[in-house]
């Protein structure tokens, strides 16, 4: 929760200085000549004065909410490139999980510390994790300076048995969880409505629900995984969930690719929040067509995520955002779909209004989570229209300086301890593959 | 035609030494400890002493061939995010043609000059241009080290009585392409069947067969394309111009995006070559389910392009292979579609084919265009599978050194003249829009 001057940043093509206190943006003033600008900017500079503060000299760079990876498996960083151009069912049976049987305190630890390198150089400060170990995600999170959310998750295989082992373990966990920094989350992991039983499902949702808990769940993927529960249940995956109760404004939904038009007023009633992960339904080709419009149109919440690199490669929200409204306007043949302003919302506003946090706008009171985007590149030149060159000209390169509630994590592109990081990934990982 | 010396590179997975000569890689060393090898760089270092040659310590940078950008508008960089989520035909009439009208030497010049920058700090050394004022753009491809190939533009909108004026242009340009530099070629360009006469494309047909020149040509972007021609002619595009004679090993057709297997069937009889523009024809939304597979298994050469930056905002061929290989995936709902082996050579060995170089291999004997691929970031680690990292988590950044005919045009992503081309574009592209 630190506090920042930056100077000179351009917001809405004007120039203007911003004061972060205590992790929120507190003013920002325009660098007009008026009186009141000038007078304002001496006020706070003595206000400043007597605290410990940090100052950025922005040099015209554009300020932005930063991203926030709404799903992801971060420590699967360690499995990037491992399985590719393969059939889903090699991919998980023959690499996939047998290397996720060798994973290990050491390897969870490193692999988050590269995720959250990544995310911090594409601009992410905020992600929504599910993965194993998470005492060790949460700490190399922690260390990065980032926030985010780690589930515990429930996957029993429909296997009855294991209900007491999960339900302890759980409240181990949640127990454990109440001395975590505060920048990190517990939430309540389902993985999905064809691997957990009825009973842990019920189980879970109300867990949450008692504890105030985010909950977190796969839904709808693969059309398959919608036949499977049509023979299963009678009815669709979101329609079996909404008849077992766990449908409700606590609940990310990840994927929801396969959604009828009756799902969609389902998850809008209850006000459930959607994650859309392009590149990673791409790759694994689980589907193209997510109905982003009819979504939106039911008034429900849709937000974007990476989903893990073993299966998309990179943590890039950027390259995200790009390819979601490519697909968008491609599958839907209307050039007009998914204009740009809307686009930067599901990356960055709803994201945060779906975990709770006051940010994603760049206006005062809002919580201090910003990017600084350096312009002077082949990517803004001309600069006619700077978001269309944010998303569609430039890569992620062009984020220069990070801001994560308030405390500077990466400045001209440096991010403590990247050598470490690299170095420990490059040494460690072959523990994973043969 | 350059003379260099790279130390230290990694050609498949192996520490190599190349030794480029007059442009072409005259040697690879690998760095091994037995006596062959250590006493043919001796010899080769002799050799090299008594000519004048750049020396680069690549420090176990990867290297490849770089990439061609087989369709291009380049000096449309100028218009990057001028007419963002808008239908096609508000596109072109408010925004893009008003703005052509205005285009003149000095923007043709910057405009190209900033496209060769962005070609250039992207990984690519040659480009296939369609566009105006072909003089400046050729003189900013020489300048900037590129390879490139510049279309006189046939399109008389069915208007039979520009044929003399169009003619005598042709001709003129022709004779005056014969003091272009030897890097920049002539060829011709028919805009597409639907905008130009019958007369004029069999003319052009004609003048490039008869001076062995290339012949590049709109074919099947869109639909509605589709749809006019067989209302207009009775038959597909590609069947039209078929009947008219135009089709042979010398014509390179742009987006080919609607194509019916007899369609196909005649592109590999004639020996056409093919370039795909996925960012394009997502953004524009004129289609996505290019027909790869069936190009590929009917042995039609398939290329790659970006389009010009005014459809799809950059010059990225990196980017553009990976949603490439994501949305081949995807429409067929298949993970193995479009493999990364397959992918590499669409945008560097085909590429090259098709305008008849020898390079996109790194192999003696082949025409030096070659990236050095810095490894030593997020996006590289692990290093499983160099080219799954270099296409699926890393971003054009990763470009450090580019080679161009054996010249080195990038060196630490330094590209000299760069302040000068951004400064100029920003002052200049104000003369174009309101």
């Amino acid at each position: 929760m630190g506090n920042v001057k930056i100077l000179n940043a351009i917001l809405s093509d004007r120039l203007c200085d911003l004061y972060i206190k205590e992790g929120v943006i507190y003013k920002i003033v325009y660098n007009t000549a008026d009186q009141e600008s000038v007078a304002l900017k001496e006020i706070l500079d003595i206000e400043f004065s007597s605290i410990d503060h940090k100052v950025i000299d922005a040099n015209k760079k554009y300020v932005i909410p930063s991203f926030v990876n709404m799903h992801t498996h971060a420590a699967m960083t360690l499995m990037r490139g491992v399985g590719e151009d393969m059939s889903l069912m090699d991919w998980l049976y023959k690499k996939i999980w047998p290397i996720e049987q060798r994973l290990d305190q050491e390897l969870i630890y490193w692999g988050t510390k590269l995720a959250c390198l990544e995310m911090l150089k594409t601009g992410t400060t905020v992600f929504n994790d599910q993965y194993w170990h998470i005492n060790k995600a949460v700490e190399a999170a922690s260390e990065m300076g980032l926030c985010s959310f780690h589930s515990f998750v429930i996957l029993d295989l429909n296997d009855a048995s294991k209900k007491d082992k999960i339900i302890d373990d759980c409240n181990i966990m949640f127990e454990q969880s109440k001395n975590w920094p505060t920048s990190q989350k517990f939430t309540i992991g389902i993985h999905a409505p064809y691997s957990v039983s009825k009973e842990m499902i019920e189980w879970g949702a109300d867990f949450a629900r008692k504890n105030n808990l985010l909950l977190h769940i796969h839904v709808s993927e693969t059309e398959f995984e919608n036949n499977e529960s049509i023979k299963k249940h009678g009815v669709t995956p979101t329609q079996y969930l909404d008849s077992l109760g766990v449908l409700d404004r606590n609940v990310i939904a990840a994927h929801s690719l396969w959604m009828s038009d009756k799902d969609i007023e389902i998850f809008a009633k209850r006000g459930v929040n959607v994650v859309h992960n392009i590149n990673s339904n791409l790759k694994i080709a689980s589907g193209y067509k997510f109905r982003y419009n009819e979504f939106r149109d039911a008034g429900v919440n849709v937000t974007l995520g990476t989903d893990g690199c073993a299966s998309s490669n990179n943590l890039d929200m950027l390259e995200t955002m790009k390819t979601t409204a490519l697909v968008q306007k491609a599958w839907r043949y209307s050039p007009t779909a998914l204009p740009i302003d809307e686009l930067m919302n599901l990356s960055t506003f709803n994201g945060y209004k779906s975990l709770g946090i006051n940010a994603g706008v760049v206006q005062e009171g809002a919580q201090a989570h910003l990017l600084l985007i350096d312009t002077d590149s082949y990517a803004f030149t001309p600069n006619i229209n700077f978001l269309a060159n944010l998303i569609y000209s430039a890569n992620s390169s062009c984020v220069d300086t990070v801001i994560s509630n308030g405390n500077v994590v990466m400045q001209n592109r440096e991010v403590i301890g990247q050598r470490e990081i690299l170095d420990n990934v490059n040494r460690l990982y072959k523990k994973l593959i043969d």
